[in-house]
This record gives structure tokens, sequence and C-alpha cells, in this order.
């Protein structure tokens, strides 16, 4: 009863940059190659920058480092996280283009109910360009998709959507889980290939996985901020959480949409949960402040721009969670820094 | 990959009655014996009380029809619609069970991918009896399902969810849609099996459909009102979207979760759309406003019964609706007459 998993949409080869934090997995690519070779990669080296990245032939890629970045952002590299997959964000920033897919690489192509292999590349494309329902629940999920429509007691003014900025994809296999639920779930993997996209409701908030993710650069790009993770920080695996929470409350204050659901990928390996308790514990803590943080975040009128809305956002963070923490302090100054460094290398 | 269709769950053979506005079709109920035989059916005859509903041998059931609304309401029976299927809602008020689900005669049994009979009564009573998760969103859909979790980011403090009181199921083959869309869309066909159960967050309003409806009588009963409707009444087809946004907006109140997405049933027919626009096209204008009025409700603190918040919504609808049509004013009072009678069919 599936539709086909490779929906027809238009490619944006030249729209669209795939950012990638390292690759360690040689096969990575070889796995991707028939749906990524024709786009530009960015790979953002998240550990030590004399490791030489093997890239196979006939990918158009750039590469940074750590001394890349420290040379193109001199003292405003601080916000860029090392030794930790966050530093993808820095890939979002120096790309030029409308759009960004980022991906893991232990994430290989998924098959979808009928063993056909997921083109997760195209799915994300035509979540990001058909538009949201953030307003309003559709009870036949995405409505603008083939076969659905919007149901009885729709209300029809709703009807034409919002601009979607962000689309987030789900996993095969292993799933994303917290280091507690995967020692005490070692076995457990994601089977259910559910075929559905969704918009998150306004106020709303979810967990963004960073994963399989795809965006719009224009719409949301300066929000997409992965935070100060791993060497020297306190703790890890919050940065896609971080920005997940960022971009939610920004795009429900400019009225944008947020969806989830297809495409999959297969996720190959679970991180060790010892280490990732490690990381998250403090997190662990922290979120449970954290969440009704952003619960009731209300930006200013005023805010009409990303950029206006994340600094006004930095200042709250420091207010109201840097009692928690001096690293909430030290985050909400590495938020500015980030919008400083966005706009000198994205100059309006 | 999808697990089966029938979950094990308890029956609550005791605990649930099954409420069917009429029964028009004479296989109706052939074809779910194997599913409903075990469970008590009460029918509420929408029409001529004059006219013989036949129920197969077999079956354990109550009927209903105007003269005895009459009979055991008096005068109160002037909140219960005649010549429409809303007549349905006295049904759940003269059950004395926990649970109700309810069913159009239209619906029959649907199969899941793997060619397997849907059990859906079954699956709604896993629905009701596993918590749900309004304040949150869980990217792997229901997180208390087989093989599925919370995911990271998820905090932990809410991980016991919220009660469940209503359980929407979902329907293949003809979709609930509107008249102006059965008209654009005359063979559009639902034909996608979505596998999965969702909450609906918190503050956030759906299009409630009776078609194949389950919930709690003790935790929702009284806000399950079908309104006016049919003979008599300026409106048609709003009744199930009126209880769903009044039971959605007490259930935030109150913590209560909304769960959606399965069961599917197969609606065999679709109704005529030309008779569908008639009964439609005041809702149609006046759906723009009252959508605004229930996303703007904020209930008094002091409610906290469903009685309460109830009554405290129709003087509300009485003083935001009242000026768009005077319709809403005798909705207003048939609010407080359906509590009333409510309340004297179950004393606590």
């Amino acid at each position: 009863m599936a539709e086909p998993s490779v929906p027809i949409a238009p490619p944006l080869v030249n729209e669209l940059d795939i950012v990638i934090p390292t690759i360690r997995n040689l096969d990575f690519l070889e796995m991707w190659r028939a749906f990524f070779q024709p786009y530009h990669l960015i790979i953002v080296q998240d550990g030590d920058p004399n490791k030489k990245i093997n890239v196979p032939e006939g990918f158009d890629y750039e590469l940074y480092n750590r001394n890349d970045i420290n040379r193109i952002l001199g003292p405003k590299a601080s916000c860029i996280s090392f030794k930790d997959s966050a530093c993808r964000c820095f890939g979002y920033m120096v790309s030029k283009k409308k759009y960004i897919y980022t991906i893991d690489d232990d994430c290989f192509v998924a098959e979808d109910p009928t063993g056909q292999k997921i083109n997760a590349l195209a799915q994300h494309i035509q979540n990001l360009l058909t538009p949201a329902t953030p307003f309003f629940f559709n009870t036949l999920y995405d409505p603008y998709r083939t076969g659905a429509d919007f149901v009885r007691g729709y209300p029809f003014s709703l009807r034409e959507g919002a601009s979607t900025a962000v689309s987030h994809g789900l996993w095969l296999n292993i799933p994303d889980y917290d280091a507690p639920t995967q020692l005490v779930k070692p076995r457990e993997r994601n089977t259910r290939y559910v075929d559905a996209v969704l918009t998150i409701p306004k106020s709303t908030l979810f967990p963004m996985c960073g994963m399989n993710l795809a965006f719009d650069r224009e719409l949301i790009g300066p929000a997409m901020y992965f935070g100060l993770m791993g060497d020297g920080q306190p703790i890890g695996r919050y940065d896609d959480m971080w920005a997940g929470w960022c971009c939610k409350v920004i795009c429900d204050h400019l009225g944008l949409g947020v969806k989830t659901g297809l495409p999959y990928i297969f996720h190959s390996k679970a991180s060790n949960p010892f280490v990732n308790l490690k990381k998250e514990y403090k997190g662990i803590f922290w979120q449970e402040d954290i969440i009704p943080f952003f619960q009731s975040v209300v930006l200013p009128k005023e805010c009409t721009t990303v950029q206006q809305c994340y600094i006004e956002l930095s200042k709250m963070v420091r207010e109201k969670l840097g009692p928690i923490d001096p690293y909430f302090e030290k985050l909400s100054d590495a938020m500015a820094t980030w919008i400083d460094a966005w706009d000198e290398l994205n100059p309006q």
C-alpha cells in the first residue's frame, strides 16, 4: 500500500550542500554515491587536524579541520566545538547554498518495506519544498502528499500552510536513545517503518536529532547553532537538542514550520552507552530546567529576523539558565559570537 | 516490518459499551461479529422511531429511539439532536461503563498491509490503557508501544505521561473530507497505512471524527457532547468536530491526553457531497471564528471537573460565539442542559 519512497522532486543540485562531521567510515560515501555524488559536500573534521580524511574519487567536496576554522574565524572560532560532531555547524556557516542536509557517517541507505532503497535526500527536499501545517493538526498527516489532503473540519484559511524551515528524518535499526535507555534496552532495534511526514505543532517542543536533518539556511540557518560540546565542555550529545529547541521557538515566533517523519536512514551502530552517559549526565539533569525555560520563551514582536531572535534568546539563556551553571553564561556568549561570525561570513 | 495489528490487551468486556448511531446496513454487525459480539451495544436510532432496526441474533444490545429519549430525558431531550447521527451522544450518557467505542454503520473491518483483519477495538483499548504524551513530542511516536521508547532529549520527568482520555482512529478507503474537497477529489481514496499512534500535543486543536472513536467516559464523558445538528438546526456534520474541540481544550486544562492514528477501519462509502455541502456551508464560515475562539480558551483554575469546565465553556460560547449567530446561544443552552441531563443519569 506504500507509495514509492523516492518522490519526484527537483534535485536542487545547485542550491543544497551536504554537511558531514568527519568521515571515519570509508564505505559511507560509497554507499551513498548514487544519491550524494551530484551534490557538493562540506566535511568538517571533528578531531585531530593532522589526521587525513580519505574521500573517494568523484565527489565534489571541501574539507575543513580545526586549523581552517581557527584561520577563517580567528577569535570567533571559540564558538565552534572541538573534538565533537557539533563542529558540523561550521559547515552551515560557510555554505553559500539555500539548503543544507547533514548526516552522520554511521548512517547508511535504508530500505522501505518493499525493499526499495530510500533516497533520503529527495524526501527531505520534498519536505522542505512543500508547506508545513503548524497551526492546526491534520489527522491524515501531511496534507500536501499525494493521496492525502486536509480532512473535514480543517479551517480553510489555514490550508496554505507555512514555509517549512526544518525537515527532521528518522532512523531504522539503532534508535536515537539516551545512555540510560541504551543501557536498559541494549538490543532494541527500530524496525517500524511509519509512512508519514507531519508538522510538529506550534508551541510544541521536540528532540531534534542531527543524524539525518535538512533545513532551509535562508529561513533558519543562523539558529542552527550546535552549541559548545566536546573538548573542554561539561556536556556532550546535546548539540542537536540545543539547536532543535532554539530553532523551534524561533520558527514558532516567525511562523515557520518544522516537519518530522520520513525519510529514514539506516543507523548502523550504537555509540558506546558508557561514554554517552559520561557526556550526557549533566544534560539529563539540566534538561529538566531547560525544557520549561524553552516552553516559556516569548520573543519580542520587534524581533523579525532569525539573528534578532537568536541574540534575544542568548540573553534569556544567560538570565534564566545562567543560575544553573556557569556553562550557560559561556554558552550565551558563544551564541552571540556565532551570530557575529555568521553575519561576517554571510553579509547581507 | 509491521507488527501484528491486533495487540494483546485486556478486552474490558464488562467495562466498555459500543455506541452505534442507527444501523442501516444489515451486513454491518455481521462483519464485526468476531470482534463486537462479546460487548454490549447501545444503538441510538437517528431517524423515524417507527422504523424497525434489525439486529442479528447473538448480539447483546439496547436500542433507543426518539420516543425513548423523550421519555427518559423529558424536557432535557431538547439537547439531543434529531434525525442526525449526533444523537449517538445519548448513548454515551445512558451507558454505565467506563469506556465507550463509537463507530458508524458504513465502517467495515480493514486489513493491515499483511492482509490481516484489524481488530480496531483492541487497538483503541490499547491506546486508552497506555499513557499519552501531550507535553513534549516523541519523534518515534507512541513511546509505550513494543519496540519503541522515548528518544534522546526527552525529559525524564515527563516519561510517566498523562492518562489517555480519547483514542481517535482513522479510515482507509474513503477519507473523511468536507464537501468541497469531496467535490474536487471525488475519486481520492486513502490507501496509506501509517503504522503509528501519536499524542496530539497540548494546546493543539485537531479535527476529531466520530466514525471510529473511543474514549474514557469517566475521564472525559461529559464533554463528549455532539451538539445540535440535523432536524431544525442550521448546520450538520460538525457534531464530532464540536465535541473534539471542547474535549481537547478540557483535556489540555485537566492534563489528559488525546491520541490519534491506529486503528484503521474501512470506510465503505462516501456520503453525498451535495447534501453535505448544504449541511456544512454555515460551518465552513463559522469555523473560521470557532477555531480562534477555542485556541484562545483559558479555563479558570477553579474548574477541576469535566462538568465544571464544560459549563464554563458553555458560558464562553454564548459570550464569544453568540454574536456570530443566535444558533450559538441555543447551543450554549443545550450544553448546559446536556450537563444537567448527564448528572441526572449519572449521579455521583
